[in-house]
C-alpha cells in the first residue's frame, strides 16, 4: 500500500559516497575486547551491502568479508521462536525498551525473571531456551535456518570464537541461572548457553546479512526464495521491536538519527530495514560507547539523509 | 518520496466500524482520579477525528466535545522549545525511553538531573523551563501557539483543572526542585510549574488535536496554514521520539500493536501520526494500567489493522 | 548492670594524645561547600569534649568554639518526636540502614514515601513534620529543648546559615514534596522545611553537644538536670539506630572501626556515646567521602583503641 | 574492662520463662520451603542454649536436636577467611548493610562485583572463594574447624540437604558467575559453590552453636579450649558486622528490638553474643517475612528484656 519510487535511485553511487565520507571515522571507535577473540578484528575494515526486495543488490568495501555476527543473530533466533510459540512467546519475554545497561539484572529481579525484551542478553537467552526446548538438534537447526535465509550454505561457526565466548561467558551464565531460579528457563542452563553462544559465533558477511533480513522488509515472505517465515503482522511486530530495542541503550538515539528498525552486534555489524523496499548491512568493527558500530550508525544516518528515506 | 494511495480509502466507514467495535471496551478502563477534577470525566464518551494532509477530515462520536489535553500538550511545548533552542535542547533532556514508571526519580538521580526524554514528566518540566526561560508571558504565548496549530481561537484553560493540578502537584514539584538542585531548571520553580500545569490544563476536542498534529505528519509544515513549525528533519525526530517514548512505559507495546508515533494524555486523549498522510485523535477517558486510553489504543490498533497502514 | 572501672582513667591525657596524633590528618578532609556558608569553616580547627555521667568533663583544642551542628541536631528532633508519638512514630519512618547515598529517592519511591530511617534527610524531614504537626511555635520549642539538654541558654540560630540552607535546599524541598505526594507529610511543606533547616542551622560547640547527648548514655535520664527525656528502652533504641544509621552510608564502617553509637554532621561535628559511661563530641570540619568528619572518625577510633572501650 | 554481675543470674529460670511465653508464637512463622529438604522441619520445635564464658551452660526444649545451620555457618567461614587474609579480605567484600533484599544483584552491578558485606549470599560466596582459593581440601577443613569450635566431633553434613541445595541453587550460581565476570571469584565457580553449599548443609544443635560462638563473646579466644581464633580487634569487628548485617534486611529492627550482634539461618536457628559474658542459640523453624526465626527473634527480645542486658 506504500510505494517507493526509490528503486530507481542510483544506489551504487550513494554507497560509494558514504564509504568515502565515513573513512575518517574508522579510527575513532573501539574494537570490543571483552572476549579476546573479538579483539582481533581489523579496525579499518568497512563494508556496506544493500538488498532490495526487487532483487537488485549493491555493495562497497569489505562487504564480502566475514565477521562475527554476535547479537545480529538474535533476530534469527527470535524469528524462529516466534514462529514456533506464536504470541505465547510474550509470556516469557517483554516488548519494552530496557532503559539502561545497568538494568538488565535489576529489572529481572524486579520483574520476576521476565526480561524486558528479546534483544537484551537476558531476553535472547530466554528466546534461545524457547528454541532449545521445542526443537531437536537446535544449534544445527538454527544454523541451517540462517543459511537458508542468507541463501549461503557455507556459513559456519567460528570455533575459536565459540570457545572464547564460553570461557568469558560468566555474565550470561549468571543471567541464565538467575532466570532459571525464577522458572523462566526450561532446559538445562548449559544446553541453552551452548545454543546461544553458538548462533552468536557464526561468521557472516554484509551481503549474507542484508540478504537474510529481506523477509522483514517484505512482510514476512523472503523475496529470494518466496518462503513465508512470519505473517505480515508478525514481521511488522519484529520491526517495531527492532526500532524500540534493537540497538541496546541507544535505541532512542538511533531512532532519532537513523529512523529505521535495526540490529547491531559487537562484532561491528549493523543491519537495518526499510519496510517495503530493502535491507542493509554495514560492518565496521570500531564501536561507540553503547556497543554499536560507530561508523556503522553514522553510515546509516548518511544513508537515510542522502536518500531522504525514513519511516517517520 | 513515499506515496500513499490511501486518500481514496472510505475513511468515514472505517471510523464508524471502529466506533461500533469499540463500544464494549468503554466500561473496562479506569478514569484517572489522582487529580479530583479529572475524575469527573464521562467514561462512555468516545470520539475519533482524522485530519488528512490533503485537507479532508472525518470524525465520529464525541469528537467535538472538549476534554483535558494533559500530556498531549507536551508535544506542543516540545515543538516550541525545539524551535527555540535547536539541538541545544538535547543537552538538557535525553532521547531514550525511560524503562519503567518507577525510574523517573531513580534515573534523574543516576543521571545528574537530566531526564531521559521530553515526554516523561521530568522531561516535560525541563522543556517547560526552556520555554519559560526564553520567552515573555510564556503561558499566553503557548496557548496562542496551540490555538494557531489547531486553527481554533476558542481553546481555553480549564481553571478548575489548573487549580486541581496545582493542589495535587507535589510529585511534579518534587521533580522540579530535584532538577533545580542539579542546575537543570533555570527559572523559578513555581513559574515553571505554573506554565507546565497551565498547558496541561487546556481543554480541546479530538478535531482540535488531530488538526494541531498535522505539521508532524507533513514534515514540519502545517498544511492548513502553510507555516513551517519545524524543519523536516526536526519533525522526523519528534516523530521518532513519539514512537519510542510517547506512551509512557507502554511505548514498546504501542509500537508493537499500533506501529505509529503517538502521544497520550491521562484525560483519555491519544493522538497519532501517519507520516505523509494524516493525523488522528481518539478520546475515551477510561485508562489502562499504563495510563493510556484503553479504548483509544485499541481503536488505533483497529485503525492500522483495517487500513493496513503502519510505518513498519 | 554493666559497670565500668574506666572513670579512673586519665581522660585528659588520652584527649591530648589523640589531639597530637590527629594533627597531620586535618589537612586531608574536604570542607563541605554545597551550602556556601558551610565553606567558610576553618579546616585546622579541632576540638574534643567528653562528658561523663558522673559529672566529670574534659576537653582539648577548639572544644568551646561554635560550629554548625547540621545533622547532629536530628538526634534531638528525633528524641522530641519519639517522646510525643511513642511507637506510632515508626509507622511513618523506618528503622533500617539505607544502603547507599543514591537510594534515598529510590527507596522512597519503592517504599511509598516512607523513609528508611530517621537520620537520612527524608527521615529527618518526616520527623520534623511529626514535631511541627504536634506542637506550637515548633522551632522555638526545639531550640529551647536543645538549650536545656546542653544546659546552655545562649545557643543560637546562625541566620546566615539558615538563609544559605534555604537558598540551596532544593533537594530537601524535593524530598518533602515527594513524601507529601504520598501523604507522609501532614503540615505545609514550607513550614516543615523552615523547622528542619532551623534546627540544622544552630551553632553549638563540642562541650554543648557532649553535654546534650548525656541522656542517651544514661538510659534516658539526663544526669546534669535529672530529667527523664526518654524511657530506658527508648534510649536504648535510639542508640541502636545511631549505631546502624547514624553516619550516613559509612555506618557499617563506623561500627567496624569505632564500635559506638554516633551521629555526624556536615559541619564537621561528630558525637558518640558509651552507654553507661560518657558522651563525646569531636569537631574537625574536613570531611571524608561519606560526609563524616575525617579526623573526627579517626579520633574516635583512637579513643576506643586507647581506652579499650567498645560495645562489642 | 567491662564487668557483668550477671553470672549470678538464675539463667535456667529465665530460659524456662521464655520458653513458656514463646509457645503461642510457634505456629505463626512460615517454614522455609524454597529448598524442599528445608520444608520438612517441625514447626513446633523450639530450643535455647546459652554458654557462658565462665563455663556454665543452660538449655531448654529441643536444644540438643539437630537442624540445618544454613547461614549461621557463614560466621565460621568468615572467621576462617579473616584469619587467613587479614584486612586484605575487605578488598573483596564490603562492611556495609545491604539496604534491601532486592539489592544484592543491583548492588553487585553498581559496585563492580564487590558484595556489600560478608553475610549476604554474594558476600558469603566471596568469603567461600577466599577459603577455597587458599586452602587444600577446604570443605573437610572447614567442617573440622567447626567441630573444633563446637567441641563436637560428630557434626556431619546432611547429604540430602546438600543435594537439595545444589539442585535449587540457581540463584547462588547466578551470583557466583556474576562476580566471576567481575574477577571477584578466583577459583572455579562449581568448586566454590560446593564449599558454600557444603558448610550451609551442616546439621548442628543449639548447644553446638552457642558453644561454637563463644570465641566471639571472649575477644577471639575460645574459653573452652583456650585457643585464639581471632585477635581481640578482629573479634570486635566481626561482632560489629553481625550487629549491622547479621539478620538480613531486618538488621536495623533486630538491633532496635534485641540490641545484640547475632546471625540467623533459614533453618530457624539464630545465634547471638553478649560480649564479655555469653553466647546464645535459639531454634524455631517458623520464619518471619525477613527469613529470620520468628519465635527466635522474639525469644531474644524477651531474653534481653528479662535480663536487662544490651550493648546499648
Amino acid at each position: 500500500m506504500i510505494e517507493h519510487d526509490l528503486p530507481l535511485h542510483n544506489w551504487q553511487n550513494t554507497l560509494e559516497e558514504i564509504s568515502n565520507e565515513i573513512r575518517p571515522l574508522l579510527s575513532k571507535g573501539k574494537v570490543a575486547d571483552y572476549i579476546p577473540e573479538l579483539g582481533t578484528a581489523d579496525k579499518q575494515a568497512f563494508g556496506i551491502s544493500i538488498s532490495l526486495i526487487n532483487g537488485s543488490e549493491y555493495y562497497v568495501g569489505d562487504a564480502l568479508t566475514n565477521f562475527s555476527v554476535q547479537s545480529i543473530s538474535k533476530v534469527f533466533s527470535l524469528t524462529k521462536a516466534f514462529s514456533i510459540l506464536k504470541d505465547d512467546l510474550w509470556k516469557r519475554v517483554g516488548k519494552e525498551p530496557s532503559g539502561n545497561p545497568f538494568n538488565s539484572l535489576v529489572q529481572l529481579e524486579n520483574e520476576n525473571g521476565k526480561p524486558r525484551n528479546p534483544f537484551i542478553n537476558a531476553g535472547a537467552i530466554v528466546v534461545a531456551d524457547c528454541v532449545v526446548s521445542n526443537t531437536e538438534d537446535s544449534l544445527n537447526l538454527i544454523i541451517d535456518y540462517i543459511r537458508e535465509l542468507a541463501g549461503n550454505k557455507n556459513i559456519q561457526l567460528n570455533q575459536a570464537m565459540l570457545q572464547s565466548e564460553k570461557s568469558f561467558g560468566h555474565r550470561n551464565a549468571a543471567l541464565a541461572h538467575f532466570m532459571k531460579s525464577y522458572g523462566n528457563i526450561e532446559s538445562d542452563v548449559d544446553e541453552v548457553l551452548d545454543f546461544y553462544f553458538g548462533h552468536c559465533s557464526l561468521s557472516m558477511n554484509c551481503q549474507d546479512i542484508s540478504r537474510a533480513f529481506l523477509y522483514l522488509a517484505n512482510h514476512g515472505v523472503h523475496p529470494r526464495n518466496n518462503r513465508r517465515y512470519l505473517s505480515a503482522s508478525q514481521a511488522k511486530r519484529i520491526n517495531s521491536l527492532l526500532l524500540t530495542c534493537g540497538t541496546y541503550d541507544a535505541a532512542g538515539d538511533f531512532a532519532f538519527r537513523v529512523g529505521l528498525p535495526g540490529k547491531s552486534g559487537v562484532g561491528g555489524g549493523i543491519a537495518a530495514i526499510i519496510p517495503g523496499l530493502l535491507s542493509i548491512c554495514i560492518w565496521s568493527p570500531g564501536l561507540d560507547k553503547y556497543g554499536n558500530s560507530l561508523a556503522g550508525v553514522k553510515a546509516l544516518e548518511l544513508f537515510t539523509t542522502k536518500t531522504g528515506i525514513s519511516i517517520f
